[in-house]
C-alpha cells in the first residue's frame, strides 16, 4: 500500500538486483500471465486495466511467492505464476484506491489513475481488480486461495482504516503503530509466502515458517519505508519527503522522536502532527539527527529482521528458505544504506 | 446499485409484501448470519460494518436467491441463506462506494457512510466488504460460488465505469443503455437467481432459465427505476426526483424524449444533458407527458419482463418459477402504479 518504493519509475533497488535476476524467467512468466488476463475484463474497462497493470513495478509480493516456492532456476510453476498474479493484482488494486485518498498526482511517473480517468472511474477501476485477483484465486481446485487472499484483502482494508482514523492523533502507542503496519502492508507479504511455499508442494512446517518470515519482513519493510520519508533521498526513494509528517501520520520515527522530546519542543511536534502548526520538516530531521532517532528505529528493523530469520533457520537446509534470508538481508543493506545517505544529506 | 428503493427507509413497496411474507423466516436467518458474519472482521472497522449493515434495506437479491432456490416454506438451507449473504455484501459495497461518487448525503434516512466516515474511510470499507463477500463465497466446498460473484462483480463495476464515462453523453444508443443496466443492475440479479436454483440442486436446465430470467427482471428492474426518477413521487420513491437529468445521465426517457424532439427543442435538452444549461425538469416531465414517452419505456419494461417468463415457462411445474413469475407480475403492477401516480402529479 503506502510503500513508497512502489512509486518509483526505476528498476529494484541496488542490492535487490542480484536476487531478483534469477526471477527474471519468473517475472517475464508473470507479465504473459497478467497480459493475457486483459481479455478477461468487460471491453468498458480494458484500457483503464492495461493502463495501471503496467510493468514497471518492483514486484516484490511476486517475488516472496516464487522464492518462497522456489523448486530450482527451471522449475516455473503454473500455480506460482497464477498466485502471484493474484497478489499482484490486489496489491495493484490498493494502489488505484490509495492513489485517490493521497490525492496523489503521479506513480510510477505518470499521472495516477485517479488523475488520468477520475476519482469515480478509480474507486470502481480498483473494484474491478480486486474482483478479477479473486477470480483468477477462484481457478484453482481448492477454495484456499480464495479463502487466503480475500481475508487477506479484509485486514489490508482494516489496517488502512486505522490509519486513516488516526491521522493527526497523537497518542498512538507503538503497539498502535504495529498492528497498522502488520495489517496494510505485512499481511500481504505473509500470505505471498504462505501461497508461494503451499503451492509448491512444500512441507506444513516450512510453510508456516514461510508465512512467518513474510510477515516479520514486511513489518520490516514498512518501518524502513517510513524512515525513508525522513532520511531518503527524493532522487532515490523517488518521491517527496515528508509526506508522513505533513499528513499527520505518526510513524515509528516521529514516535521515537516524541519520546526524546519534552517541554515546549514535545508540545510544537504534537501540534504539527494535530495540524494546527505548518510541519518543519528539515527542523526535525535535524533533531531526529541530534538524538540518534535512525539508530533507534533501525534497531527495530534489525530486531524484526532477525526474528524472522530465526523463524526459518530450522528450515535452513531448504533452497527457498535461503533465499527468503538473502531478502531479509538485502533489506538490512538497505538500512544501511539509508543511513549513509541520511548521514550525508 | 443505482436503484432508488434501497435508498427508502420504508418496508417492501405496496404489492412485493404479499409475496415477501413468505420469506420472513429466510430474511431472519439472513439477518442473523449477517450479524455474525460482523466477528470476522477486524475491530478496527467492526463498528463501520455494523453501520452500513442495517437490516432496512429491501434485499431484493436475497428473495432472488430464496424464491429461486425453493423447496418450500419450512426449508431453509443454509447454503441460500450464505449465497444471499454474498450477494447482499457485495450490493452493500456497491452502493457504499455509490455514495462516494454521488456525494449522496443520505441512505435509508441515515448519514452514508462517507459522510459519517469520511469518503477515504468509505473506499475501504468498501473495499472490505467486497473481501468479506467473497471470503464468505470461499466457504462452500467448491470454488463455482467465488468464481460467479468474482466475474460478477467485475461486471457491475465495468457497468459503473461505462455510466460515468458517458454523463453528458448524447451519442448514447439504446444499445449502450441497455449495455450498462445489463451490467450494472441485471447482473447482480442474474447470479442471485442463478446459485438459488444451482444450490438448491435443481436440474441444470431450470438453472440457466432462472438466470436468464433474473436477468430479464434486473434489466426491467432498471428501467422502472430510471422511469420512476421522472415519473414518481418523492414521498413513494424516497429520493428526489430529476437526479439523472440533473447528472447528464441518458436513460431511457429521455432517449425516447429525444427521439420525439427535433429543431431547437432538441437542440435545447442535448445543451442540458451536456450540462451547458440548467436541467428543466418539470418542462421535461410535461413535454414527457405530452409525447407519450411513459407509454414507450412501460411497453419496454413489460416486453422484458414477458421475455423473462417465456424463458421460465417450460419450468412452470416448478415451484420456485410460480414464485419467480410472481415477482415478475409484482413489478409489472408496479409500473402501472406508477404510471397512476405519474398521471396525477
Amino acid at each position: 500500500m503506502t510503500e513508497r518504493d512502489a512509486r518509483t519509475a526505476e528498476p529494484p533497488p541496488p542490492g535487490l538486483g542480484g536476487s531478483f535476476v534469477r526471477l527474471q524467467p519468473h517475472l517475464r512468466a508473470l507479465d504473459d500471465f497478467l497480459r493475457s488476463q486483459l481479455d478477461g475484463f468487460e471491453p468498458e474497462i480494458h484500457d483503464l486495466v492495461e493502463y495501471c497493470m503496467d510493468t514497471s513495478g518492483k514486484r516484490i509480493r511476486p517475488a516472496l511467492v516464487f522464492f518462497s516456492g522456489w523448486r530450482g532456476p527451471d522449475q516455473i510453476p503454473a500455480a506460482l505464476v497464477q498466485a502471484a498474479a493474484v497478489v499482484e493484482m490486489v496489491h495493484l488494486a490498493t494502489l488505484v484506491h490509495d492513489d485517490i485518498m493521497d490525492r496523489a498526482e503521479l506513480r510510477r511517473s505518470r499521472p495516477t489513475a485517479a488523475r488520468r480517468y477520475g476519482s469515480d472511474s478509480a474507486v470502481l477501476l480498483g473494484d474491478a481488480l480486486l474482483a478479477q485477483a479473486v477470480h483468477i484465486a477462484a481457478q484453482f481446485p481448492s477454495t484456499e486461495v480464495c479463502q487466503v487472499v480475500s481475508a487477506a484483502t479484509r485486514r489490508v482494508c482494516a489496517g488502512e482504516i486505522a490509519q486513516t482514523f488516526r491521522r493527526g492523533d497523537t497518542a498512538i502507542t507503538r503497539d498502535a503503530y504495529r498492528r497498522v503496519i502488520d495489517l496494510k502492508t505485512a499481511e500481504l507479504f505473509r500470505i505471498s509466502c504462505l501461497l508461494g511455499a503451499r503451492l509448491a508442494g512444500y512441507e506444513d512446517g516450512y510453510v508456516e515458517a514461510a508465512a512467518e518470515f513474510g510477515r516479520s519482513l514486511g513489518i520490516a519493510y514498512q518501518i524502513y519505508d517510513d524512515l525513508a520519508d525522513f532520511f531518503g533521498e527524493e532522487k532515490n526513494i523517488g518521491k517527496t519527503l515528508g509526506t508522513d509528517l505533513a499528513g499527520g501520520k505518526v510513524t515509528l520515527p516521529l514516535l521515537v522522536l516524541l519520546e526524546k522530546l519534552s517541554g515546549a519542543e514535545r508540545s510544537e511536534l504534537l501540534e504539527e502532527i494535530r495540524k494546527c502548526r505548518t510541519p518543519q520538516f528539515e527542523h526535525r530531521r535535524a533533531q531526529m539527527r541530534g538524538h540518534g532517532v535512525f539508530a533507534v528505529v533501525a534497531e527495530d528493523i534489525r530486531a524484526e529482521l532477525k526474528k524472522g530469520m530465526a523463524i526459518l533457520s530450522p528450515w535452513a537446509r531448504l533452497e527457498p528458505a535461503l533465499l527468503l534470508g538473502q531478502l531479509g538481508e538485502l533489506l538490512r543493506q538497505q538500512v544501511d544504506n539509508l543511513r549513509d545517505q541520511g548521514e550525508s544529506s
